[in-house]
């Protein structure tokens, strides 16, 4: 059995949504899933009770935390000091061998913080990063990292690439990864002395670690299905994130009003009604369920603060799917792949 | 009479599109408007004859260029050498005083080096910067900068807001523009270095340069209709706006697939087709004329390389309506403004 530690005191709507999710979940009868639901043990049982769901079963277990991590808390002062928060206790249950991954609506920054502070990082790994997935017209593009980490170096950037292939290859099949360098244009003269750095790294990883590296990309390319992955730093894959999602929902929005703004466009509306709202799902960030925090030793996923229940039932699914494809694994042999041999480091330091 | 020197070589589709806008600004017959052609003299007479516009007249001049900056050449090496490129010579033909504006779809990199070689720095600015300007369900957001400088200081990215609060302010009629600084979340404890040292000027400036700061945003906030302008670096901006142009599209690519999924569907869609074109429209951003290059002592519009030759007509009409707004005189005014007065230069350097 998968068991998942889940923060039920995570996300804007904490613990509701939190619950929704887990008796969803439970619902399903799935046999290959326990929960552990991490937070105020009082709120949870009585939040579960109305919804009908056992405080204690096979496949749900409370374990009481008495403080939350804020969105306003400084991150890394939080981890050490909020000892006994829910997001916290999460990550000390895997460490303690009681649970197998992490799912949290919590503060991002404070769920790399806990991993840092309390797991390990895969040999070789420099900065974990946070997998974001787009829709493309083809399927989907992965970007790394979209918000662990805001201020990086070429060697963390570039190791963006290497583990946005590797999910890429075991989520959405892609056998040879096609990766990009976001930058402000697609010459080499473009970029930061950042991407400048990470190019000239990807340049040389790209084959052995089992990806095309395609060079510098933009920001439209990430949907035009192209590209399977795109490395960023978290600050730019951030913005990125929330432009995208943005976009995204002023074009809805846009439309909501074009199909008011006649009679004719309303029956239009009515009438294509049921694909529309298929697309509108699909741009829907906010049902994605869960982005993986990728380069520890173990897993952890990170859901959007405005995660909908459902958004959250699907994070724990894909979390013991990801269990199940043994992700963590899989990251840590592609890392070792990138890594420059003893030869090639030594004529890259000059150190022959 | 508004004298605009227009690169005839600087679009994807150089001369042709180049060619078609100046025969539609012709078309209209505004006796305010006189255009210098600037570019291959041989081409660009062929081309006008083609569309059956005489090569001089009273609205129109052509100036041989025999050199073009192409979107591969390294910015600032190519203003050097490449004297009598058509961009260059735009740029002289106004330092010269034989024209008032320059309009160009070429290497945005390569305007912004002409613009620091051949003009002068407003007083008191210290990178130039390039608007964007994003549709919001209220109306328009202002970005700033968009693409012109990739790697910033505290002070600059600062000035950013300044530059897009008088630009919302001349063009969108805001008169005490709301100005957000773009990072990864809007606490205080995100963003960079570069941001926070930003958010610190900011504070100070707002006020008597006539805006409002709003403090940090996120990228979706460009587009909720609560900002009227979004600070960030050229490299960000770049970015952001290419990645709003690849979501939107995918979107109406999208929606192109799911009218096109059933009978039912396809009739609505065509029922609301006149009403979703209009939409269509509105995020077209190659269709949107021209973006100024604001802090310098002139006034320069950088256009798309894939702009269409709409996109380029409305950029020439937009260059005149800036002339005659005298936006460069309004920022000189607010950058002014917004400088420290001595005495709080004084008690923020320690020095009183």
């Amino acid at each position: 059995m998968r068991r998942i530690a889940f923060d039920a005191m995570g996300s804007d709507h904490a613990p509701a949504y939190e619950l929704d999710a887990v008796a969803a979940v439970l619902r399903e009868g799935r046999k290959d899933i326990g929960i552990i639901l991490v937070g105020d043990e009082a709120k949870i049982g009585e939040g579960l009770g109305r919804r009908g769901v056992k405080s204690r079963s096979d496949h749900l277990t409370i374990r009481h935390a008495s403080q939350v991590i804020r969105m306003d808390d400084p991150a890394a002062a939080a981890v050490k000091n909020k000892k006994d928060s829910s997001m916290r206790v999460c990550f000390d249950l895997v460490k303690s061998g009681q649970a197998d991954a992490v799912v949290s609506a919590g503060h991002s920054g404070a769920m790399l913080a806990c991993a840092l502070l309390l797991w390990k990082r895969l040999p070789g790994v420099v900065r974990p990063g946070i997998i974001g997935t787009f829709p493309t017209l083809q399927g989907e593009c992965v970007l790394c990292d979209v918000g662990a980490n805001v201020e990086v170096t070429p060697q963390v950037l570039a190791q963006f690439g290497v583990l946005g292939a590797v999910y890429s290859r075991l989520m959405h099949g892609k056998l040879r990864p096609r990766v990009g360098l976001l930058s402000n244009g697609e010459e080499e003269s473009k970029g930061t002395e950042l991407t400048r750095g990470a190019h000239e790294i990807l340049k040389q990883t790209g084959a052995p670690a089992g990806f095309e590296y395609r060079g510098y990309v933009e920001g439209r390319d990430i949907f035009g299905g192209d590209l399977d992955v795109v490395a960023t730093d978290g600050f730019t894959g951030n913005v990125v994130l929330k432009t995208a999602e943005g976009a995204a929902q002023a074009v809805v929005e846009l439309l909501r009003a074009a199909f008011a703004s006649s009679r004719r466009a309303t029956v239009g509306g009515l009438l294509a009604g049921p694909a529309l709202r298929k697309v509108k799902k699909k741009l829907d960030y906010a049902e994605t369920g869960g982005a993986p925090l990728l380069g520890i030793d173990g897993l952890a996923l990170v859901c959007h603060g405005r995660s909908s229940a459902q958004a959250l039932r699907n994070a724990v699914l894909t979390a013991t799917r990801l269990l199940d494809k043994g992700l963590v694994h899989k990251v840590a042999e592609a890392i070792e792949k990138a890594r420059p041999k003893p030869d090639e480091k030594n004529a890259d330091t000059g150190h022959r």
